[in-house]
């Protein structure tokens, strides 16, 4: 892993007016929304930067982010070895907690209160466009209050949904995991495909289909799992999903598809979506999951052939298994460079990754105002879509591959010679 | 990877006898069943001893099975290369191709006339409980048609469900896995459980609780996942599961809950059960799963509490990028050695695993009837269940460890010291 010190050229110039302008005080960092593999990767960085700063004259942790930060419930990250740091790499899911708070306005400005109690000037949140969104209305707020607080975001996301970046950290590593998941899983079917015939593999994105198209990286051959990819910004007509299952049987004689929990019909309405109170989360996102079921009873209903799911759920995501190197050297490098950017006199902006070269892959890291990734929401782009609606294209796979890490590794393939006489 | 050339020195008379008659003739090999991450590992040890012995004139696959068997399907596994079968071992699925057949007695007349018209004297039969009923029955056959035949059963169950062996090949693999990826999980949950509460794993194993068992190996500390282990050993009760779920959720905030495909309730029922024709296997069995839905859908009913599920499916039990390196090692080694036993005389046997030493971990080869092994089911013992009924004992603890290969990667965990002055 590279740790380059990272400083870029290209602030504007209010950042660089800053850059004369020491600003000391405390650093808090916190993470939010659904743990990832290499979330702790960025804490990891944040923390290995700060304390190379003398202006940074402490360094907090929010316990599962703003929500603890709301009752200054805080960790001296200090206290922590620098075994433990370094470990934090390899260690999935989310160490300081994490949380999905929408904060209310009371609540901006009793933090705001406990930043200035704390003499915290430096606030980094980790997270995705929820995050953003509230990182940017505190920035906004202590500017109005005119409390020098350094706001940046760093990006965490699995399902690679923000704006302004080329891919998000957490991402290729889930990329990585269904790559080589689904490639067994197609093995398996196509070993036992006689009787277990079609199997349905729910992957998680919510409303985009990054993570689902990624399970095109496990096909090693031309008949090989997954034989239908359906990604939610296509929405999926019941008879088309029969039409193309029945295909693909009549071809092979299997089926292994992959299919996005907030995958919609025909109608526009999730597959499957709970309606239970209890289900719907503090965003007002609806909890999904359960669209494989869905599918799977309604091949075995309507074509009468068995179909089973496989559902990995949130294995997918925290597995620190199958990580990407890339992936890991990546949130290692925006949490670094966000320290460094804050400590330079940037403030409301995300750091960003910025594509350099495919081959051999590097990237560089940029700013962008936490206010353009804030609440939005980026689809998978029609050219990665391919037209009949259930598959990707190759300039998708030229954009996923050098995430992923290197090649998986190579299975053995029997070329079977028939016997022939008796 | 010790690959010791093998053969026993307790063989029972007759087959000591045998050791002096050479059988000439061709060998042929199957799959059967569920696939595994080692499956093929066992079958690169059949060929690699294979090639060694003059006696064996020709090495067969079937495709998948005996159902390829009965068509006469089947490929020349000496045309494949040193570099294929070598690269087998770390190949999951089942290349041959695998089945789930049951054959009538029409059927294991018309397989004694394929084998006598091929010259195959050496029928080796890699599955479970019901592939040594198979083999059973062909060998009973062949003695009585006086065709010589040496039938060798090699055990293979992710299950691990095969009576009269220590464990079965597979099973470590899978046990590994989800050691792994439920230490994953329940970090995620542990740092996101404010808002995702309950998460429940549903885990294969049809009847026996072995697998499930293996997912106390997730656990690093006392407070860590899994906190609820069910095993279909044990009826599970609507309200004991509620008061469990209760307990931890009161203590802890958050609940990770591991169960079987196959638990059933007080009144002995499954959980959920497909009642679909369609969905019921050629040996009878009901297609499991949905247990893990039924669940969540109770614990947010009655206790108003948010759960989830994951069920990895098939990727648990296939997935090769956390096989257990002593059973790669051990799937080798039945195969090895059941060609070796064959050749040296022995018919009607299964290869099975018997445990010499636990530190370092040391096992042997021993043959056992396949009658005994033909259609019977081990349980876990009750020694290896927590007299609650929703954990596993330290005996289970030790009998399990030395299986997987080693301990799982160690994670950072913060100490987390409270920052107290504001």
């Amino acid at each position: 892993m590279r740790h380059e010190r990272h400083l870029h050229p290209d602030e504007d110039l209010e950042e660089r007016g800053s850059l004369l302008a020491s600003l000391e005080g405390k650093l808090v960092v916190g993470q939010s929304g659904g743990p990832t593999a290499v979330v702790n990767a960025s804490l990891a960085g944040v923390i290995q930067e700060a304390v190379q700063h003398e202006a940074i004259t402490g360094i907090y942790g929010m316990r599962h982010g703003v929500e603890g930060l709301l009752r200054a419930d805080l960790i001296d990250l200090e206290a922590e070895s620098a075994e433990t740091v370094e470990l934090l790499k390899h260690t999935p899911s989310a160490a300081l907690g994490s949380c999905r708070h929408k904060l209310s306005e009371a609540d901006y400005g009793r933090i705001l209160e406990i930043l200035r109690a704390h003499g915290i000037r430096y606030f980094l949140y980790i997270g995705g466009n929820d995050s953003a969104d509230t990182s940017h209305r505190l920035a906004a707020l202590a500017a109005r209050e005119d409390y020098e607080l350094r706001v940046i975001g760093i990006p965490k996301t699995v399902d690679n949904d923000l704006v302004a970046t080329d891919h998000c950290p957490g991402h290729p590593s889930v990329a990585r995991w269904l790559a080589t998941s689904v490639r067994d899983a197609g093995l398996d079917t196509e070993a036992i495909g006689v009787v277990d015939t079609v199997k349905v593999i729910e992957t998680m994105g919510r409303d985009t289909g990054w993570i689902t198209a990624a399970t095109a990286l496990a096909r090693t051959h031309e008949d090989a799992a997954p034989h239908l990819i359906y990604l939610p910004e296509r929405p999926l007509r019941r008879e088309q999903l029969l039409a193309d299952v029945e295909a693909v049987y009549r071809r092979l004689g299997r089926v292994v598809i992959t299919v996005c929990e907030g995958q919609k019909d025909e109608r526009g309405q999730y597959f499957s979506a709970s309606t239970k109170a209890v289900d719907v989360d503090r965003f007002g996102h609806p909890q999904l999951g359960g669209v494989a079921a869905v599918i799977c009873d309604l091949i075995a209903t309507e074509l009468k052939i068995k179909a089973r799911f496989d559902k990995p759920g949130t294995i997918q995501r925290v597995s620190a298994a199958l990580v990407s190197p890339v992936d890991v050297e990546e949130a290692w490098r925006v949490g670094q460079a966000a320290v460094a950017h804050a400590v330079a006199g940037a403030t409301g902006r995300m750091v960003a990754l910025r594509r350099e070269r495919d081959e051999p892959y590097r990237s560089a890291i940029e700013l962008v105002p936490l206010e353009q990734v804030a609440n939005r929401v980026r689809p998978v782009p029609d050219e990665f879509i391919a037209p009949a609606g259930h598959d990707v294209t190759e300039a998708y796979l030229n954009y996923i591959r050098p995430l992923i890490g290197g090649p998986l590794p190579a299975y053995a393939r029997l070329r079977g010679k028939a016997v022939t006489r008796a």
